[in-house]
């Protein structure tokens, strides 16, 4: 799993930052790529990363303020030139976001090459596949904005070659057998059960992707225990009643989040132009007094999982 | 008078150009910026010129194609944030911008700062104040598209001051009666005509900008003496059926309208991102050969007129 994120900037889009985008590649996984929230330009950022349009085949929209979803119309588009583009795309995003997807596409008499599915979001389990669950939860913001949990389900353990080889058992596709079935009879009729021979499950991921939102304890259970958080940071630590005000958080409430919810890596983003790179190390900091396995996002930056 | 190019790309955008937008600069003349077209990330490349969002009171939207609207919603947005947030906007467009650009932001729930009106094209004039006019022509593309011709009217002369001197009429507030009168009866009864002491109008320039067209020898006409032309150049000359098939001209094509419409210069825009840079060269010879007063646009390209 790789993170790369592609605009970390608050509502306008400033030199040092580009509005709300971030990718999450799961090509081994899933040889999938999905894209969290699409503001302006995101396409010109793809432009300058590795990761192919055509390979993204499902986009979470968080909520519907223009620098989340102002990028998607020309995404949709340029998608149906490049590499790819029969391959389907669904789109899951809030009330209002197949209106705005349509009109925008109807109106500038765009015709996609590929098949687009939009979904409105609701709470609760999004959708499951035999890797993976996504979850949401509405947070608490101006409108409507939702967050993600992705769990990657356990993967069963490695198949003890070596304890086989010892009960004589030797390699073949009696090996393969053993692997998918809850117990086999062997040829000479002893029958045995893969619980004893197969090491133990490796355990899936989670990765938990707020869009805007105030801090809330009420969050915490739906990130609890995520390997990574991924949580807006509006503003730094001196500007809670701001944060309050606009339903933004703060560096320092995100980590908050993070500590109390036991969680193992944060990343802030969604940072307001107000503050310069020269005062990330600050801001920074502050998150760390808290919980201090954080990291601030820039354009481009990219975290492997 | 000043333009600049903030993107000369055609279809998509490319990490050599952006999609089209283009800045007619009129501080002196009107103390206004005019807008034609706004792709996508035409906010973003605004922040790399001095052009102030505040200043552009006018956009002129040539048609509805993504690569000329998709930066509409994003760059009214934050024109609410920057200063002369509270300046009255116009756009002029085809129909459906209306509902295109109504739609994003009340979808993404966005609430401007400034009273915005918006207008839909037709052919003829535009509109005309005391020191411009600016007529429309639809043009032959895949959708209804539009040219614009800016007319800056011709300026009264200069004062004779030293002709006025020589009639011993000296300095002072009878100056400016002189200059805005056709006759003046001066304190000793004489009376005196504007025409006996003022030099030869000041012509004022004309500008055409077309959208997005094939070539036709209609629009001539329509560009006739233009100071400056503006037209696109999707392709290169040996692809005239190309240019023909997707409604688009070549630069050859726009040369000869130049010539055949005595422009007295051309630049050409909207190239295809087929085009590298280091082919601009051989691209721009081929408009040369027919019309040698040409230039091809790159994005952030400056001309003073």
């Amino acid at each position: 799993m790789e993170i790369t994120f592609l605009g970390t900037g608050a509502g306008l889009p400033s030199k040092e930052r580009n509005v709300t985008a971030i990718t999450l590649s799961m090509l081994q996984e899933l040889n999938e790529v999905w894209l969290f929230d699409c503001g302006e330009a995101t396409q010109h950022q793809l432009l300058h990363t590795k990761i192919k349009p055509g390979k993204i085949n499902k986009i979470f929209v968080s909520h519907m303020h223009g620098d989340h979803i102002y990028g998607l119309p020309g995404f949709l588009s340029s998608r149906s030139f490049q590499a790819g583009a029969d391959r389907p795309l669904t789109i899951y995003g809030p009330e209002g976001i197949k209106s705005f997807i349509e009109s925008a596409l109807e109106l500038s008499c765009t015709h996609l090459t590929y098949p687009l599915a939009i979904v409105e979001l609701k709470e609760g389990l999004l959708f499951e596949t035999d890797v993976i669950e996504v979850y949401v939860k509405k947070l608490v913001h101006g409108i409507p904005s939702f967050g993600f949990r992705i769990v990657e389900k356990d993967k069963p353990g490695e198949l003890l070659v070596e304890k086989l080889k010892a009960e004589g058992i030797q390699p073949g596709p009696i090996y393969g057998k053993i692997k998918e079935n809850p117990s086999v009879t062997l040829e000479d009729g002893n029958m045995i059960y893969r619980r004893d021979f197969i090491g133990p499950p490796k355990q899936g991921r989670t990765i938990s992707i707020l869009g805007d939102t105030t801090y809330q304890k009420t969050h915490e259970e739906f990130v609890k225990n995520s390997d990574l958080l991924i949580h807006e940071a509006t503003f730094a630590a001196d500007k809670e009643t701001l944060a309050e005000d606009y339903f933004h958080s703060t560096n320092r409430q995100a980590a908050k989040l993070a500590l109390d919810a036991s969680c193992k890596q944060l990343i802030l983003t969604h940072i307001s132009s107000r503050y310069q790179f020269s005062e990330m190390e600050t801001f920074l900091e502050e998150a760390k007094e808290v919980f201090s396995n954080t990291s601030v996002a820039s354009d481009f930056s990219v975290f492997q999982l």
